[in-house]
């Protein structure tokens, strides 16, 4: 079974509003194990509108219509709709009361054009409107379906799920496989290595496919399972997962929702260890990650942006001579400023990082991008320099992001 | 001039990625006067990409592709496209040699797979992509052009303008209306007394449309301007800004592409001014924004993240009386590590946060949400306190915002 989704609206072909329909309708729909023929968006004209109609019909079973149901004069779907098929428009009496009954209890003021809400093609079946105005409808083209929906992503939320999902199951039953997934998320490898190493492992279980996603500064491989047998689809996956597991388990740091943060402060919780940061060019961002996952304050000790030279010598007690000798982006500097926050915060970690964002500050032997990145427990030390070839913003993000997974590998006891 | 936009990928179509790229290419396109045939999303599927081309070309006069262009396998949009006009496909030598370089570069290793990053169809122009591997290209066909970018969105913001538009401009110029468009951003309103205030200014002028977008924590008005006069285009809006600006000024914190950071760090550099925080509850992220201003280290001293009372006590000097008779959570707490780090730091200003960003830690006296933000260049010191009835981040965010704007009205010698 294939379903188009066809969004109507003039905001939407402006790009003033950004459609989110298309994406939710999608997912609902993947989850019942349907695949998706194409979404579209065409503006508020007659004309647009059936020949958009026309081409989703002619490659999908079924076709999702959102937008264009409101009472103004630019809302055209219904009658639009109802010429493309050569249908007249009845009012529905029921549906009409029930809007003027909504504004009396509103103390809205009655206009005459809420009128067309409550008219329809002949023959559509109508889908209830729990949370607005405008009631959806269906209508049969043979054996193909078209369903309207107003384009308040609200309403259609509430709407589509009683309303359009149990009719598609009975119209369309028997067909179906279902969809599973699973997000992998990995750092530290191109996105082609990852692709090169997939690649070779050559699985071929029945119902899985395998993509790409680069989410700087993270890469996610998404497994997809899709199959009618509801064991083979939960199986396949699991063996494909472990697959990818095993040859690209060190640079794999999350699974699904979770992310870099949650992780490392999972870590941090169970070994009851407490943290503190010493930031320069990465400007607060690592603590502000951290500070996102609740109940931080349980190993977050403190940070500090220590954006200035005098900042860095009063608070972290970096010995001048070292910034003199070394400069300020220096291993020597960071490891004096993680050794620095760990001593004066008494906390069993300390991590650091100062380096060149850019655009000013680069010189040939130490140029924009030159990050290190240190940490310390007291007894280990450990730097890394990094060159990064991003803007100030990308080399803040990358930064931070290289730091959670240094601290990641120390508290899983591998090698930073 | 009618445009199309195809946009390629099974993250699409899966409702696993939201589609943005659309969006933008119809706000270039109609900023040049253009109009959008249509939208449409396929799958990375040959015959959905062979398809869905035919049917954009048949509506439009230009079709703007994007996405597939990438290394992996999943990546065949080039490969169909090329199949669907019938060309062979040939190797880019200079553009194969400048990925090659990119991976030295990079210190990247280098796959085969990446090989097919240099590959084009036939008659193909090849767009460059200044800040990714994957260049894009067009086709001409027949009156008709077919142009194709990569799906990263920073990518193809940066190649549209310089690679697209004046293709586009040169072969279509001539009779459109022109767009432009006018951002004003404002905070500390609500959406529906902003709406109010601008219906009642009752702007009446030719082409001009005004519109309201919610962008947390700020609300931002778009003023659009359409007309084939180039005189009146600008002149409409100018009045149209003019007016808004009257009723709203004390709300206007900035306009188009500047953000709050922006103008805070002009002021503060403009003055010579510096500046220290202390931030609790936010958590580093006062900090985070205003480093990622090229150029903060001018007045950006230092910053703590003094998520511990020991560390308020340690590296605020706040008293440990207050924190035992006020609370961590006070005015007076706020006030002390304002006044605190300005001291410390030695900086003209000290800027403070305190408060409960949840889920846990809140009580009947101070709820989830209770926030105080201070601000004192040690004469004057002042204190807002603030209950705000969101999630753990969107608390951050707003009293990160809230702390700027109050940073932003003391600047300008308003009332804070």
């Amino acid at each position: 079974m294939k379903v188009g989704i066809l969004t109507i609206g003039n905001e939407l072909t402006s790009g003033m509003t950004q459609d989110t329909n298309s994406s939710f309708i999608a997912r609902e729909m993947k989850t019942e194990g349907w695949g998706i023929a194409a979404m579209m968006s065409v503006g508020d004209s007659e004309s647009s509108i059936a020949k958009g109609l026309d081409y989703m019909l002619e490659i999908s079973d079924a076709v999702v219509v959102t937008g264009g149901l409101g009472p103004t004069s630019d809302d055209i779907t219904t009658a639009s709709i109802a010429k493309a098929f050569g249908l007249n428009l009845y009012t529905d009496k029921v549906v009409l009361e029930r809007i003027k009954e909504r504004f009396e209890k509103r103390h809205l003021k009655w206009t005459d054009n809420n009128i067309k809400q409550a008219k329809f093609p002949e023959g559509a079946e109508i889908i209830e409107n729990p949370v607005g105005s405008a009631c959806g409808f269906f209508l049969e083209r043979g054996e193909k379906i078209v369903a309207v929906f107003p384009g308040v992503p609200g309403e259609i939320k509430r709407m589509l799920p009683e309303g359009l999902l149990p009719v598609l199951k009975w119209k369309f039953k028997g067909s179906e496989k279902g969809t599973t997934r699973k997000t992998i998320k990995l750092f530290g490898l191109t996105e082609s290595t990852i692709d090169e190493a997939v690649a070779q492992l050559d699985i071929d279980l029945p119902g899985i496919s395998i993509g790409f996603y680069p989410r700087f500064p993270e890469i996610h491989v998404v497994i997809t399972s899709v199959n009618k047998d509801r064991y083979a689809l939960k199986e396949n996956l699991e063996i494909a997962e472990m697959r990818i597991n095993e040859r690209l388990e060190k640079n794999i740091f999350a699974r699904d929702h979770e992310t870099m943060e949650d992780v490392v402060a999972g870590y941090l919780k169970d070994k009851k260890l407490t943290l503190s940061i010493a930031e320069s060019c990465t400007g607060g961002l690592i603590a502000d990650r951290l500070t996102n996952v609740p109940g931080s304050s349980d190993f977050f000790e403190r940070g500090i942006v220590a954006y200035s030279n005098p900042s860095k010598i009063a608070l972290l007690d970096v010995p001048h001579s070292t910034i003199a000798q070394k400069g300020t982006v220096s291993e020597e500097t960071a490891i004096a400023m993680a050794e620095g926050i760990r001593k004066i915060s008494e906390t069993d970690i300390g991590l650091s990082t100062t380096g060149i964002t850019g655009p000013a500050g680069g010189t040939p032997q130490k140029p924009v991008g030159t990050v290190y990145i240190a940490l310390t427990d007291g007894q280990m030390k450990a730097c890394r320099k990094f060159i990064f070839g991003w803007n100030r913003r990308r080399i803040k993000e990358i930064s931070t992001q290289w730091a959670l997974e240094m601290l990641r590998r120390y508290l899983i006891g591998r090698d930073i």
